[in-house]
């Protein structure tokens, strides 16, 4: 995790209690498959398209998150989420995606994959069922995750960057603007982990982010099973 | 309170901390006319019709409830309230109401008033943009309140019995059976507060106490203003 | 479908606009193996533990149809389910279990199946996002569907019932009593329609029942996937 | 209503079936007050206050819109309003507020009115239990009507404009900015109505429009009353 998730942060105390399915998820075979560029065309084509629809309901939950907010601040910061995933990254996936020769209408009309609709649909649950903080919780394994994945290939030298197709994927996450976006999310979730409990709640909240994070894996998996 | 609420449960730190909401809302002019049967008519009336509409919404939260528990214990405790709400005690209020020649389509059909409005929809807002938690605490002013205003006429040498018109109001609030009710809710509070964060949460908590209890003496001073 | 599910009926309208995935759902190869008697026992016990913890989803699902409820019958008539469900259903499931070896603690401490969480939490979120016609057009393909396979099997000759270890299975899914609740369900779901939109609606409501369809086959699938 | 609210739109058609209501609310005397420039200071300071909180809600209600939106283009409109709610309107309140000596601070910091409370948690509950459809509508008379009286004022030539304390207000209200973004929920409500049922809804829809408007006019009451 290097220097992106602090030490004592939340975030820090729920990934190590869930160490081996952070790892199965973080190493995923698809994920070490991008950093290789050896990942199949087809895996990777099938996993864009349900990541369009993964955004949608991704969206929904910040929306979620926004009116779930104890205070205006944290609103703000779940209203600008919303704002940056529909304004920003589904347009950016969608031209993202244009790169691969997928058009919008094309990915609107993909039947929805179970391994999208049971993680998504379980972090939004969780989010209705509980409060705001199981609600961040719930989002952190993608949140952070994509941020701590991103960071690791920059990091390491054996990920290939010069004609890796995956390339431009690997840039996005391991910028500037994606992990500002992922120490602001895991500086939030100690704030209101304080103000929402605190410690006694750590291992209920560790139950869902373990879910999560295995769903997240099967996320993964969809890829490669669909290739 | 006298030995309805244990000294150390959150009950009895939330009512201490409003001490004064509360003392407005179980010693209000409504309440304390009900005690000395001097209640108008017309207040006890419009009372009893607008308190059909909020036992609706009442089920709706306790329904909340059980699609929010963390258990199944908990589920099983708000689908018998639930169960009661719908099955028993709205029956029951339109036996009482018939006794006072009120139908129950002539209830249904009043408009709901501001104050029921006001009151029933925090709860529900509490209830579905926390956890479990919020919402049994925006519960817990009229569950809890009624139990107490029930037993101070009990143990009250002042409050009136014989020809009081409100005498089987105040003997069904301070009976057996809605005591039990309330100690069972009490004692729950407890778990669920130790569960959910407990004292880390306590100024959130109060603040919606404080809110719904204010929201209850409005009910009462609604009846008084209908008269 | 036998004179179980009314002709004209909205339910009737739905399995007949998706009558592949329905067909796919009701002669799934583990309800066949049902009626056979031949489904590997490894399959039935994995099934019985995972609908434990559906069962507790189904009954969070029906608390939301009593808070979502536009009438008072429609809260009773989704009140008396979550009583029947956590009163009555759960603890049938506990004792049939019992017969099989299995504990309620064990059933409790099982990780949930992805089949599980796919198909609960879609059910939960439609039911979230939309209102009371979405939430039971999603739940239909369960409640329904269970009738439909029971009432089969019981007017099959060849289904096994002398020596079929999964009798008390098919007894319980071609009984009065479940069938008269699906006749409920059914009416009721007319009723709804109506009044939230009718005809207009049935494309979207449509979508929701294949995908709910789709998610329930995946169910039986995971029962054999486990043996 | 001037062209504002095209004569064969949905809302044209609530207004009219609510047309008592309506008219209370929007030539509510807090409303003349401000075009004659007669309100008193006070009733104008104590709405202002309670605006700031009001609007919290709102955008939490407009959040939950983009939670319940069926469609892309529906989660962006809201999500837009979401962000113009957060990021511009309540940032020019505050400002605006600053021009009357009203420190951030010491709104946020306002027992929040019973009037606000009543209008806000109604129409969350309104959108929680139903569809998008009648959160939209619930909020409607809110968006609707602040644009139908700036219109109003800008056409009457007996508004006072100059030396009018309130002109800061009417131009705002009645300002291309605002009244387009009242035509775009205009024409929203009409394409949601559309798809969500059309006709056989409209005897639910405007009981909700109805409750609703009178809910907004306790909430000019409430600024008087305050003075």
């Amino acid at each position: 995790m290097s220097n992106l998730i602090p030490q004592h942060s939340v975030v820090a105390r729920l990934i190590s209690a869930c160490s081996s399915e952070w790892r199965d998820y973080t190493k995923h075979r698809f994920v070490t498959g991008l950093g290789a560029g050896t990942l199949p065309e087809a895996a990777f084509r099938y996993y864009l398209k349900q990541d369009y629809l993964f955004l949608i309901h991704f969206a929904r939950a910040h929306a979620l998150a926004v009116y779930k907010a104890d205070t205006v601040a944290d609103m703000r910061s779940a209203a600008s989420a919303v704002h940056a995933l529909i304004d920003h990254e589904m347009r950016m996936h969608v031209e993202f995606c244009a790169g691969w020769g997928l058009t919008e209408a094309e990915m609107a009309s993909v039947p929805e994959d179970p391994a999208c609709v049971g993680y998504t649909r379980y972090v939004l649950d969780c989010g209705m069922a509980g409060d705001i903080l199981d609600l961040l919780v719930a989002l952190a394994p993608c949140t952070i995750g994509y941020g701590v994945i991103g960071t690791a290939f920059a990091s390491d030298p054996a990920t290939k960057r010069d004609g890796n197709p995956y390339e431009p994927w690997i840039s996005m996450y391991s910028g500037t603007e994606y992990l500002d976006g992922v120490r602001e999310a895991t500086a939030q979730l100690d704030r209101v982990f304080e103000a929402r409990g605190g410690n006694a709640r750590i291992t209920q909240l560790t139950a869902t982010f373990r879910e999560a994070t295995r769903l997240e894996s099967r996320f993964w998996q969809m890829g490669l099973d669909a290739s």
